[in-house]
């Protein structure tokens, strides 16, 4: 596929006859842009209801097509739901990649990453990733998406590895740590609903804070009075912990 | 069902004549262990292959059985799945509901509930309530199984806001903070592997170390040389982390 415009000049010969097809690089641009649409949607409507319970007609019905007109731009659903994996797991590797490239000690890129991979699995593809279970994906696939499933928890781990050499994480396994975080926060995939109570920066905020501090209470805090309601949501972003007393 | 075994009695009037049958007490109970069997071979494959790559001709031949003999003991495909689910769930319910009863504090009774629940998602039906996805269960079903589901969650929700009460847990939103325990326990059911390098206890242990102290290290370690290897994985007890030095 290519990209390229046709280019235009104020001194290029007289203009052929119009023709009512536009350029064939123009149509392969609205072929992929079709595409996409027909694998946003797909997406969108697997997490809704569900891989087995979505069906061509489903999507087609959304997209005011029929499904002859899918065929046009997809094989099957199983391509489709491919699709839909192999980009959330692409949007995960670059947005690690970013992360990471911005620079910064092991344990500020670890907390990027885990910012930016919150934000991905709360959006159409990236919910995909998290909701279609292995087993669902074609075996002839399979491995491939492992691969880029495998490419991600490593740069976790190392993030870890590399942050408790830093010093500033605490003496762990990083493969368990990683596993931990990738639990925690890919969860919110199956969970996260567009338009609930928090959106995906608050939730990110609330879990990257409870991940790096834990759910216990400083003991430097007094307790609570009993009886009282449990004091409102307020996310404690990382170092900004009370300081704890010593014994 | 009935499990009352026939009585004994050395004064009893003299025996009936033999019967090759079983009393039919016996073949219940033998029925039933029969249907357990089928139910737990069903989950363990379920678990290795996926519900879907899983036929009853799978199911019968670890049982060296023939596929009608399960007929007998179950309905279909689907009844399998949903016995699976709800007994792993019952199992969450019921072990959650004992840790409870032993008593103590709110965030005593959660760290052990979150103990069971990590032994439970390592055990055959367990991971069943992990693995599959609620839209892979059958519609007619899908509302009585989510609410078992809520029920466990809701008793996470109320341990967290409890703990918050009684000053033991940061104040958080219980919800967020009983999705992310939920998240990075139930996330142990996918990946965990029968004879792997830890078990479920040391894996609990890592686990609820990291969830209760957060993954961070205490200020008042002094950071590694560096270029050293990361230390060896070593589970932080809850309680038992080096006190935090004041700034």
């Amino acid at each position: 596929m290519t990209t390229t415009r046709p280019r235009r000049s104020k001194t290029a010969a007289p203009a052929a006859a119009a023709s009512p097809w536009a350029p064939s690089s123009v149509r392969e641009q609205q072929r992929e842009a079709k595409r996409n649409a027909v694998l946003s949607t797909a997406a969108q409507l697997f997490n809704e209801k569900g891989f087995h319970a979505t069906s061509l007609d489903d999507i087609a019905a959304r997209l005011h097509v029929t499904k002859p007109t899918l065929y046009y731009y997809v094989k099957n659903k199983e391509e489709i739901l491919i699709e839909c994996v192999r980009r959330g797991l692409e949007m995960m590797h670059s947005g690690i990649e970013a992360s990471r490239q911005a620079g910064g000690s092991a344990v500020e890129q670890l907390m990027a990453c885990m910012r930016t991979y919150t934000r991905i699995v709360t959006m159409d593809f990236g919910m995909c990733v998290i909701r279609i279970a292995d087993d669902e994906l074609p075996p002839s696939s399979r491995k491939a998406l492992r691969r880029l499933k495998s490419g991600i928890d490593m740069e976790f781990r190392r993030l870890v590895a590399a942050g408790v050499e830093e010093g500033a994480i605490a003496p762990c396994d990083p493969k368990m740590t990683a596993f931990l975080i990738a639990g925690a926060l890919g969860w919110i995939g199956r969970w996260y609903q567009p338009g609930g109570e928090l959106g995906p920066e608050e939730i990110a905020d609330q879990f990257i804070a409870t991940l790096c501090q834990g759910i216990l209470q400083s003991p430097a805090v007094p307790a609570a009075p009993a009886r009282k309601r449990p004091a409102a949501p307020r996310p404690r972003p990382a170092g900004k912990r009370p300081a704890r007393k010593q014994p």
